[in-house]
């Protein structure tokens, strides 16, 4: 019941990724378990991502995708008004593994299952095996009756691009060009698969990301878009900070793009959480050795970000770290979503694992954009 | 997205099990693969179960449930007009471990979720442990957004009864009495359960079925419903079949009793395969040793029965096993069902597992029945 979409593209047939401030109908998530990324069994984390789903679910349903030992639990801790579905995972970042939704001028939806490899595969991967991620898309699309475009060969994830809905999409050169990838193609090529698959002319290339060493720098740690023409860039002006660079040629390069229709972009600032995030000794400690998984070791440094929010219809849901910019971070999304409620969640657990709600969460735009 | 509807029953709240000649929208299957009952790693079975899931779809959608190790496989084998969704079970008989689906008045569905223990539990159950078969109408009821009743303390499966939908069931003592059932409960409390959970007002009772060492009787092997008033029962002439006894008593107590509307049943008789169905040496040696299930030795005769046939929609989908009666099986129905297309299917995998095709499929009536 979900039929694979064979010798055309999402451009060719008129399909195009809606931006993710566009209405949606219903947003994906994978609960975490496993026990060499997530400390202490899971279960702090697994606590964070019951407040982002339970968040979310008050302004779009929400669907969980559960291991099958886990899923009684999830059940239980999830509540009734969340969607819990048995389907197999190697661990729990749906924007990376997940389909992204493609939308036509009717309505009509489909979905892109990019190639998946978890984020560098045998090259600098997270993980072996990923064969349960690489099929969620498939499964996603069987339950809830999808069609799909498949792009072997092309590897790619959800969150290492964002789109305006409007013909430009921005990603990060680190990322897309990077040996785990698609060391076959080259930039002109990767810009190809991007325009075909995404619906989009015009590629914006940032730099780098905040995490190399996980994701190879996804873009949505660093940058995200508001509406068409604006977006939102992290920002310190401390010198000293890991990050400084890497935001200093980010916004340098949102200023001097333009996007698909000819704009210069607006460009807001997001400063960081003021205190960096570690994983403590305790934590590191009880996180399981596996070979083959990277492992955490104490003072760590995480990716903590209040880019990586998820917007969907009238709510924005931002990572809250009991930090002293936490507040300015609610503040400035207020400002920029007038018409939208600000819903901050404590998300500490999910940054020591590697994302945050951004990564964690893949939106189905409604029908009824048109 | 499935809630537990507490405090009440099906019969309180209006809502009553259709026969399965009313309008369907849906059928449910489990992908066979457990090597201790399915001989060849499962595999002959396999194309059986594809063979019945494709006949039944040219009349009605199927969904077919796989664990996730097989999810691929079946995938491909099946086709891409069957859903195929990841959701665990022990075996792979939807009818007793999936749920029993009731309908009200304004076309609104709701499961009836009964306590399943593989057919025994640890008195005479067929194998240990039965988790997942137990989440199976809970997984459903997410998956397909359909609040359930649950019957804690009463075990049943759906195998062993059939309404009228019209106030009346027929089920065996054999299994509603049997000892790792309810044996805590009498006959007129177990009454009071089926009248509750199924909204019926007359139990009708035979007495045995013909694998007392599997299902402890269930009724679908040996009577079925053709329409309410009508009812189709095994036969044989032959005194010295073993199964003789067992359908002079059926017949005998059916044409004994009067239904809820007061009427005494129209009873038509169908055969039994002339050559009795036995499993060979050779697959029966090709069949997993797992200690806690019931082995399965060369020349245990297995249950083939034209009478576990499947009514769906516009279909009737029945077993063949290359036995000379089967074309007057599908005679016979054409004469019963005469606006509906008869379809046999090659099922003789299917009944060295234990059952047929209704035992393998549960229908979801349509929300158009009112």
């Amino acid at each position: 019941m979900s039929k694979i979409i064979i010798g055309s593209t999402p451009k060719k047939d008129g399909f195009r990724m809606p931006g993710e401030f566009e209405p949606q109908d219903h947003v994906y998530m994978i609960w975490p378990e496993r026990g060499d990324n997530w400390h202490s069994g899971g279960k702090p984390a697994q606590w964070n991502f019951v407040s982002v789903a339970k968040a979310i679910a008050k302004f779009t349903p929400v669907t969980m995708c559960v291991n099958q030992g886990q899923y009684e639990n999830a059940r239980v801790m999830l509540g009734e008004d969340i969607r819990v579905i048995e389907i197999s995972s190697n661990d729990s970042w749906m924007r990376d593994s997940g389909p992204t939704f493609v939308i036509n001028n009717l309505g009509e939806r489909r979905m892109v299952d990019w190639d998946f490899n978890a984020w560098g595969g045998l090259v600098d991967g997270l993980y072996f095996p990923w064969d349960q991620d690489s099929l969620l898309p498939t499964k996603i699309g069987e339950m809830d009756a999808f069609d799909r475009y498949r792009t072997e060969g092309f590897v790619l994830e959800g969150g290492s691009f964002h789109v305006d809905g409007e013909g430009t999409v921005i990603t990060t050169e680190e990322c897309l060009l990077s040996e785990g990838r698609n060391p076959h193609l080259g930039k002109s090529d990767i810009e190809e698969y991007l325009k075909e698959y995404l619906n989009v002319e015009k590629v914006i290339w940032l730099g780098k990301g905040i995490d190399p060493e996980e994701t190879n720098g996804h873009v949505d740690d660093v940058v995200s878009y508001v509406k068409p023409g604006v977006v939102l860039c992290l920002w310190t002006e401390d010198k000293n900070h890991v990050y400084y660079d890497i935001c200093q040629d980010a916004y340098k390069r949102l200023s001097e793009a333009t996007d698909a229709k000819g704009r210069k972009l607006e460009i807001h600032k997001m400063p960081l959480p003021l205190e960096n995030i570690y994983i403590t000794a305790e934590e590191a400690k009880n996180t399981d050795v596996v070979i083959g998984s990277i492992p955490r070791a104490a003072r760590d440094i995480c990716p903590g970000t209040y880019v990586n929010y998820l917007v969907t219809n009238n709510g924005v849901i931002v990572p809250q770290f009991g930090d002293v910019n936490d507040s300015k971070a609610i503040k400035i999304l207020q400002g920029l979503f007038p018409g939208k409620e600000i819903v901050g969640v404590e998300t500490r657990q999910i940054v020591l694992g590697g994302g945050n709600i951004h990564c964690i969460t893949q939106q189905r735009p409604s029908s009824k954009i048109k």
